[in-house]
Protein backbone atom coordinates (compact mmCIF):
# COMPACT_ATOMS: atom_id res chain seq x y z
CA UNK A 1 0.00 0.00 0.00
CA UNK A 2 2.87 2.46 0.63
CA UNK A 3 4.45 2.03 -2.41
CA UNK A 4 2.68 3.68 -5.90
CA UNK A 5 2.52 2.16 -8.74
CA UNK A 6 1.91 3.80 -12.04
CA UNK A 7 -0.18 1.67 -14.55
CA UNK A 8 -0.92 3.68 -17.01
CA UNK A 9 -0.64 7.74 -18.28
CA UNK A 10 -3.27 9.12 -20.81
CA UNK A 11 -2.58 12.34 -21.63
CA UNK A 12 -5.99 13.02 -22.90
CA UNK A 13 -6.63 16.96 -22.89
CA UNK A 14 -3.48 17.72 -21.90
CA UNK A 15 -1.84 16.44 -24.93
CA UNK A 16 -2.16 19.64 -26.59
CA UNK A 17 -3.29 22.12 -24.11
CA UNK A 18 -1.78 25.96 -24.39
CA UNK A 19 -2.46 27.36 -20.66
CA UNK A 20 -2.98 31.42 -21.38
CA UNK A 21 -3.44 32.71 -18.27
CA UNK A 22 -5.29 35.92 -16.94
CA UNK A 23 -4.04 39.19 -15.57
CA UNK A 24 -5.28 38.10 -12.22
CA UNK A 25 -3.40 34.72 -12.35
CA UNK A 26 -0.12 36.12 -13.85
CA UNK A 27 -0.11 38.34 -10.68
CA UNK A 28 -0.04 35.43 -8.24
CA UNK A 29 2.84 35.68 -5.51
CA UNK A 30 2.58 32.13 -4.50
CA UNK A 31 2.48 29.66 -7.63
CA UNK A 32 2.07 25.99 -7.37
CA UNK A 33 2.62 23.68 -10.86
CA UNK A 34 0.57 20.83 -10.02
CA UNK A 35 1.92 17.86 -12.01
CA UNK A 36 1.72 18.03 -15.50
CA UNK A 37 3.92 18.13 -18.94
CA UNK A 38 7.28 19.66 -17.38
CA UNK A 39 7.66 22.21 -20.60
CA UNK A 40 3.64 23.67 -19.46
CA UNK A 41 4.69 24.21 -15.87
CA UNK A 42 8.07 26.05 -17.45
CA UNK A 43 5.74 28.43 -19.46
CA UNK A 44 2.88 28.56 -17.04
CA UNK A 45 6.01 29.90 -14.71
CA UNK A 46 7.43 32.61 -17.06
CA UNK A 47 3.92 34.02 -16.89
CA UNK A 48 4.09 34.24 -13.34
CA UNK A 49 6.81 36.82 -13.34
CA UNK A 50 5.80 38.49 -9.75
CA UNK A 51 5.97 34.88 -8.18
CA UNK A 52 7.72 35.39 -4.82
CA UNK A 53 7.78 31.22 -4.42
CA UNK A 54 6.91 29.12 -6.60
CA UNK A 55 6.56 24.95 -6.00
CA UNK A 56 6.30 22.28 -8.22
CA UNK A 57 5.07 18.58 -8.37
CA UNK A 58 6.28 15.94 -11.22
CA UNK A 59 5.88 12.03 -11.80
CA UNK A 60 7.33 8.87 -12.81
CA UNK A 61 6.43 9.12 -16.43
CA UNK A 62 7.96 12.67 -16.59
CA UNK A 63 10.80 11.57 -15.26
CA UNK A 64 11.46 8.41 -17.47
CA UNK A 65 10.75 9.95 -20.65
CA UNK A 66 11.69 14.07 -20.20
CA UNK A 67 14.12 14.04 -17.45
CA UNK A 68 16.32 16.84 -18.93
CA UNK A 69 12.62 19.09 -19.40
CA UNK A 70 11.82 18.06 -15.76
CA UNK A 71 15.18 19.48 -14.88
CA UNK A 72 14.79 22.58 -16.59
CA UNK A 73 11.73 23.39 -15.08
CA UNK A 74 12.98 22.35 -11.70
CA UNK A 75 15.55 25.38 -12.25
CA UNK A 76 13.03 28.21 -12.61
CA UNK A 77 11.02 26.87 -9.52
CA UNK A 78 11.90 27.64 -5.86
CA UNK A 79 10.75 24.23 -3.93
CA UNK A 80 9.80 20.76 -5.56
CA UNK A 81 7.55 18.30 -3.54
CA UNK A 82 8.09 14.85 -4.64
CA UNK A 83 7.80 11.15 -3.07
CA UNK A 84 11.01 9.28 -2.46
CA UNK A 85 10.88 6.68 -5.12
CA UNK A 86 10.51 9.90 -7.46
CA UNK A 87 13.43 11.35 -5.89
CA UNK A 88 15.68 8.29 -6.35
CA UNK A 89 14.48 8.07 -9.90
CA UNK A 90 15.59 11.50 -10.84
CA UNK A 91 18.65 11.30 -9.41
CA UNK A 92 20.01 7.63 -9.37
CA UNK A 93 20.67 8.42 -5.45
CA UNK A 94 19.43 5.15 -3.18
CA UNK A 95 19.47 7.34 -0.70
CA UNK A 96 17.23 10.32 -0.07
CA UNK A 97 19.22 11.98 1.53
CA UNK A 98 22.10 12.46 -0.92
CA UNK A 99 18.84 12.53 -3.96
CA UNK A 100 17.35 15.77 -2.14
CA UNK A 101 20.69 17.29 -1.75
CA UNK A 102 21.55 16.76 -5.66
CA UNK A 103 17.99 18.17 -6.29
CA UNK A 104 18.47 21.27 -4.19
CA UNK A 105 21.91 22.05 -5.95
CA UNK A 106 19.43 22.81 -8.93
CA UNK A 107 19.24 25.66 -7.74
CA UNK A 108 16.34 24.91 -5.12
CA UNK A 109 15.35 26.76 -2.00
CA UNK A 110 13.60 23.85 -0.20
CA UNK A 111 12.81 20.04 -1.58
CA UNK A 112 9.83 18.33 0.43
CA UNK A 113 9.91 14.62 -0.33
CA UNK A 114 7.10 12.28 0.53
CA UNK A 115 6.97 8.92 2.40
CA UNK A 116 3.60 7.90 2.68
CA UNK A 117 2.71 6.39 5.73
CA UNK A 118 6.27 7.40 7.06
CA UNK A 119 5.59 11.10 6.67
CA UNK A 120 7.36 13.67 4.80
CA UNK A 121 10.37 15.34 5.12
CA UNK A 122 11.51 18.53 4.51
CA UNK A 123 15.46 19.79 3.32
CA UNK A 124 16.49 23.63 3.14
CA UNK A 125 19.67 24.96 2.73
CA UNK A 126 20.96 25.09 6.07
CA UNK A 127 18.30 22.38 7.21
CA UNK A 128 16.28 19.29 7.59
CA UNK A 129 12.71 18.45 8.96
CA UNK A 130 10.67 15.55 9.48
CA UNK A 131 6.92 15.26 9.45
CA UNK A 132 5.77 12.35 10.62
CA UNK A 133 2.31 10.90 9.25
CA UNK A 134 -0.60 11.03 11.03
CA UNK A 135 -1.40 7.37 13.20
CA UNK A 136 -4.56 6.29 10.82
CA UNK A 137 -5.43 2.89 11.97
CA UNK A 138 -6.97 2.35 8.08
CA UNK A 139 -6.65 4.37 4.97
CA UNK A 140 -9.82 4.27 3.06
CA UNK A 141 -8.69 5.71 -0.34
CA UNK A 142 -5.04 7.26 -0.62
CA UNK A 143 -5.72 8.90 -4.25
CA UNK A 144 -5.14 12.91 -4.22
CA UNK A 145 -3.25 12.45 -0.74
CA UNK A 146 -0.15 13.92 -2.29
CA UNK A 147 -2.32 16.76 -4.07
CA UNK A 148 -3.93 17.18 -0.19
CA UNK A 149 -0.53 17.64 0.96
CA UNK A 150 0.53 20.11 -1.72
CA UNK A 151 -2.81 22.17 -1.04
CA UNK A 152 -2.00 22.32 2.66
CA UNK A 153 1.09 23.13 2.36
CA UNK A 154 0.81 26.01 -0.27
CA UNK A 155 -2.20 27.04 1.27
CA UNK A 156 -0.54 27.66 4.48
CA UNK A 157 2.22 30.04 2.95
CA UNK A 158 -0.10 31.70 0.94
CA UNK A 159 -1.44 33.11 4.76
CA UNK A 160 1.70 33.77 5.32
CA UNK A 161 3.30 37.31 5.53
CA UNK A 162 6.69 35.81 4.36
CA UNK A 163 8.29 32.44 3.69
CA UNK A 164 11.00 31.31 6.83
CA UNK A 165 12.41 27.93 7.77
CA UNK A 166 9.53 28.01 10.32
CA UNK A 167 6.63 28.82 8.44
CA UNK A 168 8.06 26.18 5.97
CA UNK A 169 8.43 23.73 9.03
CA UNK A 170 4.05 24.42 9.81
CA UNK A 171 3.57 24.13 6.53
CA UNK A 172 4.70 20.78 6.41
CA UNK A 173 2.51 20.08 9.50
CA UNK A 174 -0.28 21.23 7.35
CA UNK A 175 0.61 19.69 4.14
CA UNK A 176 0.60 16.35 6.28
CA UNK A 177 -2.56 17.58 8.00
CA UNK A 178 -4.67 18.04 5.11
CA UNK A 179 -3.06 14.44 3.97
CA UNK A 180 -4.36 12.96 6.56
CA UNK A 181 -8.11 13.75 6.21
CA UNK A 182 -8.13 13.09 2.70
CA UNK A 183 -7.79 9.67 2.83
CA UNK A 184 -10.03 9.16 5.77
CA UNK A 185 -12.88 8.69 3.00
CA UNK A 186 -13.48 8.36 -1.12
CA UNK A 187 -12.51 11.15 -2.98
CA UNK A 188 -12.87 14.48 -1.77
CA UNK A 189 -15.90 13.24 0.83
CA UNK A 190 -14.12 14.37 3.69
CA UNK A 191 -11.94 17.84 2.93
CA UNK A 192 -15.13 18.70 2.01
CA UNK A 193 -16.93 18.52 5.53
CA UNK A 194 -13.78 19.60 6.99
CA UNK A 195 -14.26 22.86 9.54
CA UNK A 196 -11.03 24.64 10.60
CA UNK A 197 -11.25 23.89 14.27
CA UNK A 198 -10.60 20.11 13.24
CA UNK A 199 -7.71 21.28 11.11
CA UNK A 200 -6.39 23.22 14.12
CA UNK A 201 -7.31 20.53 16.42
CA UNK A 202 -5.26 17.80 14.49
CA UNK A 203 -1.92 19.86 13.81
CA UNK A 204 -2.28 20.11 17.53
CA UNK A 205 -2.16 16.61 17.42
CA UNK A 206 1.32 16.32 15.47
CA UNK A 207 2.48 18.82 17.87
CA UNK A 208 1.46 16.27 20.98
CA UNK A 209 2.93 13.28 19.00
CA UNK A 210 6.45 14.48 18.02
CA UNK A 211 7.66 16.45 21.21
CA UNK A 212 9.79 16.28 23.87
CA UNK A 213 11.20 18.45 26.32
CA UNK A 214 15.26 19.11 25.38
CA UNK A 215 17.06 18.26 28.46
CA UNK A 216 20.07 16.77 28.09
CA UNK A 217 21.53 14.14 29.47
CA UNK A 218 23.76 14.71 32.82
CA UNK A 219 25.93 11.70 34.24
CA UNK A 220 25.25 13.20 37.97
CA UNK A 221 21.62 12.28 37.83
CA UNK A 222 21.62 9.08 38.16
CA UNK A 223 19.43 7.63 40.72
CA UNK A 224 20.67 5.75 43.61
CA UNK B 1 18.33 -2.22 3.30
CA UNK B 2 15.47 -1.64 5.26
CA UNK B 3 14.18 -5.07 5.87
CA UNK B 4 15.73 -7.18 8.33
CA UNK B 5 16.08 -11.29 6.79
CA UNK B 6 16.92 -14.06 9.24
CA UNK B 7 18.87 -16.53 6.96
CA UNK B 8 19.18 -19.02 10.17
CA UNK B 9 19.42 -19.21 13.63
CA UNK B 10 21.58 -21.44 15.61
CA UNK B 11 20.75 -21.75 19.61
CA UNK B 12 24.96 -22.67 20.03
CA UNK B 13 25.79 -22.46 24.12
CA UNK B 14 21.67 -20.51 24.98
CA UNK B 15 20.27 -24.20 24.23
CA UNK B 16 20.86 -25.88 27.90
CA UNK B 17 21.17 -22.44 29.07
CA UNK B 18 20.02 -21.90 32.40
CA UNK B 19 20.54 -18.66 33.85
CA UNK B 20 20.69 -18.15 37.83
CA UNK B 21 21.43 -14.56 38.52
CA UNK B 22 23.69 -13.01 41.72
CA UNK B 23 22.01 -11.33 44.37
CA UNK B 24 23.11 -7.72 43.21
CA UNK B 25 21.37 -8.34 39.61
CA UNK B 26 18.25 -9.65 41.06
CA UNK B 27 17.94 -6.59 43.02
CA UNK B 28 17.58 -4.49 39.54
CA UNK B 29 14.96 -2.06 39.53
CA UNK B 30 15.12 -1.47 35.93
CA UNK B 31 15.59 -5.11 33.58
CA UNK B 32 16.09 -5.27 30.29
CA UNK B 33 15.31 -9.13 28.54
CA UNK B 34 17.59 -9.05 25.41
CA UNK B 35 16.27 -11.33 22.54
CA UNK B 36 16.29 -15.25 23.63
CA UNK B 37 14.39 -18.24 24.53
CA UNK B 38 11.11 -16.48 25.98
CA UNK B 39 10.83 -18.88 28.70
CA UNK B 40 14.66 -17.87 29.41
CA UNK B 41 13.20 -14.58 29.67
CA UNK B 42 10.30 -15.29 31.65
CA UNK B 43 12.74 -16.89 34.06
CA UNK B 44 14.98 -14.15 34.27
CA UNK B 45 12.00 -11.74 34.70
CA UNK B 46 10.72 -13.93 37.73
CA UNK B 47 14.17 -14.10 39.53
CA UNK B 48 14.25 -10.15 39.79
CA UNK B 49 10.86 -9.34 42.15
CA UNK B 50 12.25 -5.99 42.64
CA UNK B 51 12.16 -4.38 38.92
CA UNK B 52 9.80 -1.36 38.66
CA UNK B 53 10.37 -0.84 34.96
CA UNK B 54 11.13 -4.60 32.57
CA UNK B 55 11.69 -4.58 29.11
CA UNK B 56 12.42 -7.17 26.65
CA UNK B 57 12.96 -7.75 23.37
CA UNK B 58 12.16 -10.59 20.65
CA UNK B 59 12.14 -11.99 17.36
CA UNK B 60 10.45 -13.55 14.39
CA UNK B 61 12.18 -17.13 14.63
CA UNK B 62 10.58 -17.19 19.01
CA UNK B 63 7.32 -15.89 17.28
CA UNK B 64 7.18 -18.52 14.35
CA UNK B 65 8.04 -21.29 16.63
CA UNK B 66 6.71 -20.12 20.39
CA UNK B 67 4.09 -17.39 19.87
CA UNK B 68 1.99 -18.77 22.86
CA UNK B 69 5.68 -18.45 25.31
CA UNK B 70 6.28 -14.85 23.95
CA UNK B 71 3.32 -13.66 24.53
CA UNK B 72 3.53 -15.22 28.28
CA UNK B 73 6.70 -13.62 28.99
CA UNK B 74 5.10 -10.51 27.23
CA UNK B 75 2.20 -10.46 30.34
CA UNK B 76 4.56 -10.23 32.81
CA UNK B 77 7.36 -7.40 31.55
CA UNK B 78 6.47 -3.37 31.12
CA UNK B 79 7.49 -2.22 27.37
CA UNK B 80 8.48 -4.36 24.85
CA UNK B 81 10.87 -3.05 21.86
CA UNK B 82 10.11 -4.95 18.64
CA UNK B 83 10.60 -4.04 14.64
CA UNK B 84 7.54 -3.76 12.54
CA UNK B 85 7.45 -6.58 11.03
CA UNK B 86 7.78 -8.76 14.13
CA UNK B 87 5.10 -6.32 15.50
CA UNK B 88 2.89 -7.66 12.15
CA UNK B 89 3.71 -11.09 13.07
CA UNK B 90 3.34 -11.48 16.29
CA UNK B 91 -0.75 -10.16 15.92
CA UNK B 92 -1.57 -10.79 12.00
CA UNK B 93 -2.57 -6.95 11.62
CA UNK B 94 -0.87 -5.15 8.82
CA UNK B 95 -1.50 -1.76 10.47
CA UNK B 96 1.51 -1.28 12.98
CA UNK B 97 -1.09 1.04 14.86
CA UNK B 98 -3.80 -1.63 15.35
CA UNK B 99 -0.89 -4.25 16.20
CA UNK B 100 0.96 -2.18 18.39
CA UNK B 101 -2.66 -1.37 20.58
CA UNK B 102 -3.36 -5.44 20.20
CA UNK B 103 0.29 -6.24 22.04
CA UNK B 104 -0.82 -3.31 24.27
CA UNK B 105 -3.80 -4.94 25.74
CA UNK B 106 -1.31 -8.33 26.93
CA UNK B 107 -1.07 -5.58 29.70
CA UNK B 108 1.92 -3.96 29.03
CA UNK B 109 3.07 0.06 29.46
CA UNK B 110 4.72 0.82 26.51
CA UNK B 111 4.87 -0.62 23.30
CA UNK B 112 7.94 0.82 20.99
CA UNK B 113 7.96 -0.23 17.52
CA UNK B 114 11.30 0.75 15.82
CA UNK B 115 11.06 1.07 11.78
CA UNK B 116 15.12 1.35 10.45
CA UNK B 117 15.52 4.10 8.72
CA UNK B 118 12.08 5.52 9.27
CA UNK B 119 12.99 5.88 13.01
CA UNK B 120 10.42 4.22 15.91
CA UNK B 121 7.43 5.07 17.51
CA UNK B 122 6.25 4.86 20.96
CA UNK B 123 2.76 3.70 21.99
CA UNK B 124 1.58 4.37 25.40
CA UNK B 125 -1.63 4.02 27.21
CA UNK B 126 -2.87 7.41 26.30
CA UNK B 127 -0.06 8.94 23.99
CA UNK B 128 1.51 8.10 20.63
CA UNK B 129 4.89 9.60 19.98
CA UNK B 130 7.32 9.33 17.26
CA UNK B 131 11.18 10.12 16.74
CA UNK B 132 12.85 10.32 13.18
CA UNK B 133 15.96 8.55 12.42
CA UNK B 134 19.11 10.66 12.19
CA UNK B 135 19.28 11.54 8.43
CA UNK B 136 22.65 9.17 7.61
CA UNK B 137 23.85 9.70 4.07
CA UNK B 138 25.23 6.34 4.03
CA UNK B 139 24.47 3.30 6.87
CA UNK B 140 27.98 1.40 7.36
CA UNK B 141 27.11 -1.73 8.99
CA UNK B 142 23.41 -2.10 10.71
CA UNK B 143 24.33 -5.03 13.04
CA UNK B 144 23.21 -3.99 16.57
CA UNK B 145 21.52 -0.99 15.89
CA UNK B 146 18.13 -2.12 17.22
CA UNK B 147 20.53 -3.19 20.36
CA UNK B 148 21.76 0.04 20.56
CA UNK B 149 18.74 1.52 20.63
CA UNK B 150 17.64 -0.23 23.30
CA UNK B 151 20.80 0.46 25.06
CA UNK B 152 20.08 4.17 25.21
CA UNK B 153 16.39 3.66 25.69
CA UNK B 154 17.32 1.65 29.21
CA UNK B 155 20.10 3.47 29.75
CA UNK B 156 18.31 6.97 29.83
CA UNK B 157 15.44 5.76 32.06
CA UNK B 158 18.04 4.19 34.27
CA UNK B 159 19.75 7.82 35.23
CA UNK B 160 15.78 9.05 35.81
CA UNK B 161 14.39 9.21 39.35
CA UNK B 162 11.05 8.43 37.88
CA UNK B 163 9.06 6.67 34.07
CA UNK B 164 7.00 8.98 32.91
CA UNK B 165 5.67 9.76 29.50
CA UNK B 166 8.26 12.63 29.35
CA UNK B 167 11.26 10.66 30.50
CA UNK B 168 9.47 7.77 27.78
CA UNK B 169 10.08 9.97 25.04
CA UNK B 170 13.39 11.37 25.65
CA UNK B 171 14.29 7.49 26.25
CA UNK B 172 13.06 6.84 22.68
CA UNK B 173 15.41 10.21 21.16
CA UNK B 174 18.50 8.57 23.40
CA UNK B 175 17.67 4.99 21.66
CA UNK B 176 17.45 7.04 17.90
CA UNK B 177 20.81 8.80 19.13
CA UNK B 178 22.50 5.31 19.99
CA UNK B 179 21.41 3.64 17.12
CA UNK B 180 22.87 6.38 14.80
CA UNK B 181 25.94 7.13 16.09
CA UNK B 182 26.09 2.73 15.68
CA UNK B 183 25.69 1.97 12.80
CA UNK B 184 28.29 4.69 11.09
CA UNK B 185 31.11 2.23 11.55
CA UNK B 186 31.59 -1.46 11.72
CA UNK B 187 30.58 -3.28 15.07
CA UNK B 188 31.15 -1.44 18.23
CA UNK B 189 33.89 1.42 16.76
CA UNK B 190 31.83 4.17 16.98
CA UNK B 191 30.00 3.78 20.01
CA UNK B 192 33.36 2.62 21.81
CA UNK B 193 35.10 6.25 20.65
CA UNK B 194 31.42 8.23 21.98
CA UNK B 195 31.57 11.03 24.18
CA UNK B 196 28.79 12.31 26.43
CA UNK B 197 29.23 15.50 24.69
CA UNK B 198 28.25 14.06 21.10
CA UNK B 199 25.59 12.20 22.49
CA UNK B 200 23.91 15.41 23.77
CA UNK B 201 24.55 17.37 20.34
CA UNK B 202 22.85 14.74 18.92
CA UNK B 203 19.42 14.91 20.76
CA UNK B 204 19.80 18.60 20.34
CA UNK B 205 20.12 17.56 16.36
CA UNK B 206 16.98 15.70 16.77
CA UNK B 207 14.79 18.25 18.59
CA UNK B 208 15.92 20.97 16.09
CA UNK B 209 14.66 18.51 13.28
CA UNK B 210 11.45 17.86 14.69
CA UNK B 211 10.37 21.54 16.26
CA UNK B 212 7.87 23.46 15.04
CA UNK B 213 6.20 26.60 16.78
CA UNK B 214 2.56 25.07 17.43
CA UNK B 215 1.17 28.41 16.04
CA UNK B 216 -2.13 27.57 14.95
CA UNK B 217 -3.45 28.69 11.82
CA UNK B 218 -6.05 31.58 11.41
CA UNK B 219 -7.96 32.77 8.84
CA UNK B 220 -7.54 36.23 9.64
CA UNK B 221 -3.91 36.50 9.13
CA UNK B 222 -4.44 36.54 5.51
CA UNK B 223 -1.81 38.44 3.35
CA UNK B 224 -3.05 41.06 1.55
Amino acid sequence: MNTAHTLDTQLNVFKTFDPKLSDNSKNAKLLFLANILPTLQKQVREQCGDAEFVAMDTMNFWISSMKDEVIDTIKVVDCIIINDAEARQLTDEPSIYKAARSIMDLGLKAVVIKRGEYGATLFTKDGYFVAPAYPLESVFDPTGAGDSFAGGFMGYLAAQHEITNETLRRAMVYGSVMASFNVEKFGTERVDALEYSEINQRFRDFKQMTHFDDIPFERSTTAG
